[in-house]
């Protein structure tokens, strides 16, 4: 199919038209189309576990390295859980025609806030084929219709999925045109489509920092970003050591390649004497390699904890793997300077016990998630409750955080009167 | 001044640097703020009508026409009124730090949404001299920085007022630079300015519709576009005739230059006979001129009600004037199609006395606000109850409608543990 600007723009125009109906499409309707997805999902997993296997060969073909083979990787497993996934969207509730508040005014009229869908949202991926049907789900079930444009590498797989999705639209009697599959890769061709202002009203990278600034720098739509996470634990003089090893151990170590895990560990001077060589050892015995500040690097020498010295660019620094910045700080002040000069903006923790010490953080630190005696790893859709998210915003305007299904909708306000005037 | 980008991006990154005490500045500080603000305003009446008398000579000169004049023109009781305005938004509630929402987790942990500020807000204008401490005091007290770029047949006016509110942080002990006024107006000082992204957090541009589109065009920038209304009133087949009367005749003639005034009405056929001529009477003798579709026209032309035959380009046309477009409607279905084809989703409006027909229209009409049985003249901050507003945003991310306090913070989750991990 040719990439050219008529292409692109004919498929966001039959977005749009198809957002229409959907605006205002029954519940009931749109959980219909849902399980009937998943149920296409499943009948098609021959074919799309095939379609998956070709984009796998392709990706070892062209040199791959392992993590994005197994981002790309479908098997039945992994499969069934993209139906549930779809299931789960089903029995969430709608936030469509949700009336968020209401109140009256002195001349009697009656305000309602109402949720009302964006419209069109354009998602933007890279390699994980579950995004498609996670997508889809997620904007079909907010009364949006979508665009989903994917990475390359897994065009096949994407196709074989989309195809699928398409069925549940159409035995839910909903216009097929509400999930749009991008037929092209090419760059030109999302140029051409981060600039379709009128035609899409928020589109949402996710994937490598590239690809996101990228759209950030050449869109014309608003484009609410995802951006790295580089948070931060700081452990407070008062912090139970219990607790603080407890916490810095999950938040480094539990998954480190996920943008909610911990990149630097912040401890106060009042502590780290005590709390540094304890942390240090459970770190180490956890993988992780550490650098540290001259204070940290001298107190953890002393008990034969292994440290590098921490480089300038090794604070700020999103590591993704298990790897530990280290700074012993002076106090609170200085932890908030910290964050403040390194943080993302995306999740930071106290461990502590004292409340004004929490009171402070949580009232001063600018993220989207803050953490008192907690990991940072709960700053995500499914552990805050929202249900499904469609990603993390790191920035302030609309959503910031994770986005689940308010997160995709806008609000209007729907007045009553009985002839008021002004 | 020298207009080249260091200026403006030194006047950015003050703003941003300002923006962060502010950010957690005591309610008690910003209201102290706000009313030192008003007293100063009141104390340098006489310098800053001397600035406007100077700005007024200046575009009299330069043959601006009298709206325009009117618009930019202060005297001691337009002063005071802006006085008395600071001190009302000094009455308001303090939006940051407001817990939005709150859960608990199965697992214990508690969950909050609290309200912080965007950061920095670059307000954008034209000749209201007002805006410069409407906009300033909004800011202020919802813990954004400001930076106010006003239009420069105002800039003598603007910078008179601006150092009244310096006058008022000062005395407040707040930073200065928490308001910036640009002190340039060309063009190339504004495309710097809307490319400043991570020192700007949002712009608002408010003004003409080729400003705001110079604006919407260039800003990397997240903008919030406050476009033109072209507002409806559709009139369904069981309206209450007196009650459609007074409607359509506050919507339309009541003040016909902003933008929640009515622009078209539109009747449905099973109550055009017996309202138009009534209708079309009334709007006459209101001074309004009426543009009718065909079957207006005849049924018009019968009772003698002066009509003209509209052009197609009055359909969708914002008047901003005593002329209102007509159209005959076969049915709500039909009042539906056009006002998606032709409104600008500010704000619309049914006169009917069926809950089905409003209960239709309220979820398929997409516009900031909806009313029912009220004049659009309603769609205001201070009619919905929201206190003061720096604009009503036509687009649906973030903002939609009448943008208050609360439309100018974001959310934050701040979660409370006791040392829970995943």
């Amino acid at each position: 199919m040719p990439a050219d600007k008529e292409t692109v723009k004919a498929l966001a125009q039959a977005a749009r038209k198809a957002a229409r109906p959907l605006a205002h499409a029954p519940t009931a309707q749109k959980d219909k189309a849902l399980r009937e997805m998943a149920h296409a999902l499943r009948a098609a997993q021959e074919d799309i576990l095939a379609a998956n296997a070709q984009d796998l060969a392709a990706a070892k073909a062209d040199d791959k390295n392992t993590a994005f083979l197994d981002r790309l990787a479908l098997d039945a497993q992994r499969l069934e859980k993209v139906a549930l996934a779809l299931e789960e969207v089903a029995s969430l509730p709608d936030p469509i025609g949700e009336v968020v508040e209401t109140w009256r005014r002195p001349n009697g009229l009656k305000v309602e806030k109402v949720r009302l869908p964006l419209g069109v949202v354009l998602m933007i991926y890279e390699s994980r084929p579950n995004v498609t049907a996670d997508a889809a789900a997620l904007c079909l079930k907010s009364g949006n219709a979508v665009i989903l444009r994917g990475g390359s590498e897994a065009a096949r797989s994407n196709h074989a999925i989309a195809r699928a999705l398409h069925a549940g639209l159409a035995k839910a009697g909903l216009p097929e045109d509400a999930i749009q599959l991008v037929p092209t890769t090419d760059r030109a061709a999302l140029l051409e489509l981060i600039k379709l202002e009128g035609l899409i009203d928020l589109c949402i990278p996710r994937g490598g920092e590239g690809l996101i600034r990228f759209v950030a720098e050449n869109a014309r739509v608003p484009v609410v970003k995802h951006y790295q996470g580089v948070c931060h634990v700081y452990v407070h003089a008062s912090a139970p050591l219990e607790m603080a090893e407890a916490i810095i151990l999950n938040a480094k170590a539990s998954r480190p390649g996920v943008c909610n895990a911990a990149e630097c560990l912040l401890i106060d001077r009042g502590i780290a004497e005590q709390a540094l060589p304890r942390l240090g050892k459970a770190l180490t015995a956890a993988g992780v390699e550490l650098r540290g500040c001259p204070t940290t690097v001298s107190l953890l020498a002393r008990c034969d904890v292994p440290v590098k010295a921490a480089m300038p660019e090794d604070y700020g620094h999103e590591f993704l793997e298990k790897i530990l910045a280290v700074r012993v700080v002076r106090d609170l002040d200085q932890a908030l300077e910290h964050i403040q000069a390194y943080g993302s903006e995306h999740t930071e923790a106290i461990v502590t016990s004292d409340v004004f010490a929490a009171e402070r953080f949580t009232r001063e630190v600018v993220a989207s998630g803050v953490m008192v005696n907690a990991s940072t790893r709960f700053n995500d859709g499914g552990e805050l409750g929202l249900g499904a998210e469609i990603g993390i915003s790191t920035s302030r305007l609309h959503a910031f955080g994770p986005m689940g299904l308010r997160e995709l909708t806008a609000q209007k306000y729907v007045v009553h009167g009985e002839g008021q005037v002004r």
